[in-house]
């Protein structure tokens, strides 16, 4: 008989004891052993809950109790997530994590101590909700030079960007919506501004690419400035605004994370993904290209990775030390945001085609609005100083550059 | 330091061969061990490949070799994979396989064997190709209690569908160009006639309801009678029709597998799905739904999923039994095709409204076609036997039922 105990008894916390309950049969005959739930950590009282009788406020009796093997932590945040997390590993106890601002900034840590005290830490939670990302990136694909990640990986804002696609709200009201069906925070920061998907690309890179990336190497921009003319004059092209996390590797070796609002085509299934779903493409040379999709937050949806981590802990027999990246303490391997060069959507205050091909080169496509502005995608890459030039010799005609995004290659 | 052996030199075999020998080094950090290709078993001579020292033609040295840790197998077909596959597993020895036909028909055998002899009998490959399935179905998911699954297994169908939605070809002219492409064999029979993706559906079905489901229980009907007419009227009601291979388990507890052309709705992430690429949509009470897609076949595809479990075992160190499900020598959990029911796409020869109202109930959509045709699709479920007597009812008034789709729910 083996004891879980749960630190954190929010929605993510509460529905691993839930579905545990629920699927506690299934669950021991895949892990072939008798499980139970030892202990669930929170300062609150739930009285009515019926699980009350397992809650503690205090994590000494979980690392006093050898019967603890595995510790899932649904705090969220750094601490005291933190200390409570490495306790466990070095009183020998495997962790899974689904706070990803806890393996964002104290991944490489973390892994360090598991290792050292020859334990798992595990936090396929940690991004894309239940979708099975990391650990399918560490094993199943463990044979690929790996190229690109890219991916939607933040429900709140692909929900709000939707209802601006679908339902032509603005984005206010489409954030109001968010908030009120609860897929939005009061405080909308950490999504409407790219934090969230820039923790979850931080994890998904160090462990491609085997080095710790931390948060304030990614540039970083969230979707408060998306207006809803480019929304719809983008579709009208055929392609989708989505926010996009995403790096890449460039020809010099070095990698590159970005997150920000992109152009993505019609035929790219990203462009596909509506909703509060997630979906994370991986190209690699063996396998071209795979896409991961599924709900990327909620209470089971995240329960469920959860869990997943907390078995194969189990079926491992706590023997193997989980995956690892190292901590390099340099940022020499991530090239600068200004080395970034795509194709880009441009909007124009108006639409003299010959200025415009003087300036741009060749267009794909260019359409007038009716207020005799211009929307184009360029044919050529160009980087953030040749946009800005560019925006500079449309000034001396007297046009102005009214928004401009990288489109994202399939 | 451990030694590999691949059985069978083919396409498949030489790809995990020559994507090893590309990702050495990264294979080998991933691993946290040396690692080299000792073997490769084939009765073809290839004197000018750069591993043709590796050659052999009989199994006895891999099998005598204490050094060779983990055997891929590759050969495809039941025999002789099944007598060596076997040999290997007894002789201490995990094996990973690409071989569908091998797991869907000996798959228990293989897997007590395994279990018996304290190895690993992987096959990632078997199902997907590039795409990770296995192991996120048995690890990460491993907490939810499945009720569905539902994929594009098999690329050559899907290659042949596309082009007769996307291009008009009929179904000739499409199989003639994927045979030209070296998408179909010669003999394209298990392809075409759902064989190849019956397999496939065995496979996950045993993995996510634990017992052995053998391709005879599975109701199977491939594309070669899908009419280029359908294609096109399915595609105007918003529709895809797709070779579906699918398993549900129904309120009774039993399992029922089909594999058959369906219609899928355009909202529907499965229905933009193209050219030879798989997904497979797996729906789970903690998840709700997740989906996987990639390369469903080809050289480095099916090579990284090959290698992907090699390198987990190495990883594991070999210590771990790996996943089973019984042979339970009966198919009482298995519900007859009978049973199953869904909405339908219906084509008629003619278009008289009230009749067909009659026949079918509730209609969401109706279109008559220039000659005088009638395509619609029912709001009601419909089992065989409904749609026979439906047929009847329309004879007796003198329309035709002219052809009949299941509608996939998504």
């Amino acid at each position: 008989m083996e004891k879980f105990a749960v630190l954190g008894c929010g929605v993510v916390g509460s529905g691993v004891v839930e579905l545990f309950e629920k699927n506690k049969a299934l669950i021991e005959k895949r892990s072939g052993k008798e499980l139970e739930m030892g202990y669930i950590l929170d300062l609150r009282d739930f009285p009515d809950r019926p699980y009350a009788n397992l809650l503690v406020k205090k994590i000494d009796p979980i690392l006093a109790d050898p019967d603890v093997t595995v510790v899932a932590e649904c705090m969220g945040g750094v601490e005291p997530a933190f200390t409570f997390v490495k306790q466990c590993l070095e009183a020998g106890k495997s962790v899974a994590t689904s706070n990803k601002e806890l393996v964002a900034a104290k991944g490489d840590i973390l892994l360090k101590t598991a290792k050292e005290y020859n334990v798992n830490f595990f936090f396929e939670a940690s991004v894309g909700g239940a979708i099975p990302i990391i650990r399918p990136l560490h094993k199943c694909l463990a044979a690929n030079d790996f190229s690109a990640i890219a991916g939607i990986l933040n429900g709140t804002t692909n929900f709000i960007l939707n209802k601006m696609i679908k339902e032509n709200m603005d984005f206010s009201a489409a954030l109001a919506l968010a908030q009120e069906k609860g897929y939005a925070e009061k405080d909308p920061t950490a999504d409407v501004d790219g934090h969230d998907a820039c923790r979850k690309i931080c994890i998904l890179s160090s462990l491609a690419f085997g080095k710790h990336v931390y948060p304030e190497s990614v540039h970083t921009k969230g979707i408060r400035e998306v207006a809803l003319k480019d929304v719809e004059l983008c579709g009208k092209l055929g392609y989708s605004i989505k926010l996009i996390a995403r790096v890449q590797r460039l020809e010099n070796g070095k990698i590159l994370p970005t997150v920000m609002p992109m152009a993505v085509e019609e035929d790219n299934l990203l462009s596909q993904v509506n909703g509060v779903y997630n979906a994370v493409m991986v190209r690699g040379d063996g396998i071209s290209k795979a896409m991961f999709y599924g709900r990327g937050a909620g209470k089971f949806p995240t329960a469920s990775a959860v869990l997943g981590d907390m078995i194969e802990e189990v079926q491992l027999d706590h023997t193997i030390p989980s995956q690892t990246w190292e901590n390099v303490n340099s940022t020499d391997f991530i090239e600068d945001f200004s080395a970034f060069s795509a194709k880009r959507y441009i909007r124009t205050s108006a639409a003299d085609a010959a200025v415009l091909r003087e300036v741009f080169g060749d267009l794909t496509l260019e359409q007038t609005t009716d207020t005799g502005e211009a929307v184009l995608v360029t044919e050529t890459s160009m980087n953030a100083a040749q946009v800005e030039r560019a925006g500079e010799a449309l000034a001396q005609k007297g046009i102005k550059l009214l928004a401009e995004y990288p489109v994202l290659v399939s």
